[in-house]
């Protein structure tokens, strides 16, 4: 496995060019939260944001409306089951389906909305109960460019391989019969694409708190946005979420996710400045 | 095209006399921000604030009340739909219409409402999807003090330029045939009032990100209300609202709208010290 | 008219005695904040909660609940309209009535229930429309401890002196006639007991701002709360409110109500510590 | 009476291991916040996710779902008359019940909910108003391990000895006759276990205000949650809640919950830091 290095996140983070707009950093949508897990999508939706993503929406329950812009005005919001959501489907460059979207019928309808107004160029992450929905539903999967960000319990339920059999190997030949790619969490995530096998050397226990994963889907909707989809815009994206969670854990017990989400501006602002001066 | 100066905007950003009242610093009332985009009014309206304005409302979807008072107590709000709200346009200085509006019938309606209520001596800011209102239905334009900030799309509709067309000369002539002042918003956003054009020499694609525009419409209308209704004001707001981005900018990737807005007051007092030692 | 003074101040906010608990601190209920003006009552609470006020509470309109706690969580709640609004006024030290009220028949409703349950030795700080409502209304008042806080154009309404012809000595005069003390707000504020007259010196336009006026309200219910029922806390409460602003206006354009309210508790802790200096 | 020591909060406050996930770190329920006192459990559920809890929920009730999403989009929410309340229980570490509960007919339903679910090897900690329930009530208590957090007021009610006669040696006997811990709440708060008594030497009048109580019990769930039941956990977690605001206290006249809650991971860092020097 290769390890990510802080040079590769500065070959991602480049500065921009001037003569651009919003548009050109990508149009994001976040489809999760429920009525019990709504903060999920607030915060993916906010580290979408605040990792330099163009244009975030959100689709989730109508229940989520006044906590979402409270915290994040510069987002738009269109309730999951609203007829519209196919059509602003189609608009998007990248769409996380999962962070607190729960396993429900709503969820499992809402899925199948996504799954069928996906077209094949657009990224679609899927995270936490999307996966379980896909893995439980044995779901046929659409064309589209995948990324999956499982924990090691849910990439059980997905590749059928128990945790104490996840390895890199078994991992790699799991990963391989699924499109795209896949980022198996733990406190050393590992990521697989279709040929080759990559280890964060970066995070720390700080980040063991609910929210941790949810902020990374957002971080990776904003790579992709802004820098297109392909491996280094992921690596790179894993690689800062965690970098900046130990930037906050050298004078913090916790990285919690909205001090994660705060400090991304200012470390991506680093590693540009680290690119351009090469 | 005159580059618009440092030196201008403190020109006009001056100290305020002591003896003054909020109702001195002009009555704001920003129209916008449906079920779906209610974020962009609450960035206006904070940014109407944060640079100074002196009595702050916002016009709006109900259902946007909980985040905007969460977010910004010091504004006061009507739903878009209450009946008052034509007597309450009447006892403003400054309105701004459209940011979040959306163009459906609704959005329509508001608009004519604004359009029938406003006055003479009324600044009317016209942004977002109320140009586009404008552009689709050939709206017939009360008398008012127009204040356009149109994007480069926006200004195709309105203007019937197409992008690659938009050439100064194009679109001062095009201003021109509008009543007020018009800003076709780009990477440096050029200014037309009915004789002269200029253009904005700071900002970078840092502020390339969703909120900018509904952020730009708040502080002119700060502006306006503050220093008075005149090309200086219009043209300071302008500038403003992008050296603060560039100082955001310095050290972070991304100059969000809620960023921007709450280093407004600082900036300000910079540029009124400034002006207080010439 | 005597001048506040920084000892007096310095005089007020003693540091605490070390066995003590929150009902020390004066159980305050702020009653205001209808379905349009729901930020001022968030803005007179949030200045209670910040400038020490033992146990602060909220009587409004239910539609800001979310925002309140969104906001304070350090806050209760109750409907303005609750059936056990009369109940729970009996067990407050300090009312404050008016911020955000409004001048409808709900507001005038809400005034009647504080004025049949108020008791003589509770204090009752009289604000904005709720001074409206007691001039238009010839509103026969309670027994209690009064304080009147109009801006210029209340005390017109409620005392009958035009503007231009309020005088130190008119005022003085026209306030003997009222129950308790009167603070009659500019931008330089002066203050009158039965007996005597006081001028702010401190205080600048920075604070000419939406907002301003409910957030004295919320030092003054704190101060009373805190440091007693006497001319010494409400005139420190008056120059605490503008020497904050004043240190904000150092190095922003605006001093608004939400960053005045942050810094009450350092200044305050600044003049507690001076105080045990003497 | 043993005088807690910040010694032994260092042992406590452990570097965490490195191989970790959230599931280590405690699976924390807070019931409480009725429409009234909804606040109380967002501060509670604040302090839990600050002090480290490695997931945290909120029962209350579902008014209360926006403010608790916009101040914390860490936390999970049911609302508390949700029929899989019960379920939901099951799969806990840590409950509180108490902060903004309140004693109505629904409040005594969840408390019975509550007491029906818990299983002997769950940690319970009552506070505020469930002790009243308990104490009124005479409610029979389930297998559990309490931790009780009663101010002097709910302690004689639940306990039957008068606040003046609250002698230690009283206290201890009453405490024995209770299963589990208790921590007598005042400037300087008393903990029982069944055969040992302690004082917490910190602390000060600053965080005489509304709110101190809740966010102390989210400390104490984080702390059981990451740090086992045991003594030293709850001990720790008492002083940790007065050290911190100690801290703050030195320039801020009153230590808010807010304010303690953001300061709790840069304390915990310098007590994880000097543990893992020793």
């Amino acid at each position: 496995m290769q390890l990510i290095s802080a040079t590769l996140v500065q070959q991602v983070i480049q500065p921009r060019p001037t003569a651009s707009y919003k548009g050109n950093y990508g149009r994001i949508l976040i489809v999760g939260g429920n009525a019990r897990f709504g903060g999920a999508a607030i915060l993916s939706a906010s580290a979408a944001v605040y990792a330099g993503g163009g244009l975030v929406s959100v689709a989730t329950d109508a229940v989520n409306r006044d906590a979402l812009h409270a915290r994040l005005p510069e987002a738009m919001i269109i309730p999951y089951d609203d007829a519209n959501l196919a059509d602003l489907l189609q608009s998007m460059t990248v769409i996380v389906i999962g962070p607190g979207l729960g396993t429900d019928e709503t969820a499992l309808k809402v899925l199948n909305t996504v799954f069928e107004a996906v077209a094949p160029e657009q990224t679609l992450i899927i995270d936490g109960s999307a996966i379980t929905l896909v893995a439980t539903h044995h779901m046929r999967l659409p064309k589209a460019r995948f990324i999956w960000t499982p924990h090691q319990m849910e990439w059980q339920r997905l590749s059928g391989i128990a945790i104490a059999a996840q390895t890199p190997a078994a991992n790699q030949a799991a990963a391989a019969k699924l499109p795209g790619t896949v980022i198996v969490k733990s406190h050393r995530s590992e990521i697989f694409t279709p040929t080759r096998s990559y280890q964060n050397p970066v995070g720390s226990p700080a980040m063991a708190t609910g929210g941790s994963g949810d902020t990374l889907t957002g971080i990776i909707a904003a790579f992709v946005g802004q820098f297109g989809h392909r491996d280094a815009s992921i690596l790179a994206a894993v690689y800062t979420h965690s970098a900046v969670a130990d930037l906050i854990a050298s004078d913090h017990y916790v990285a919690l996710p909205s001090m994660v989400i705060q400090a991304l501006p200012g470390y991506m602002a680093k590693m540009a400045a680290a690119s351009a001066n090469d």
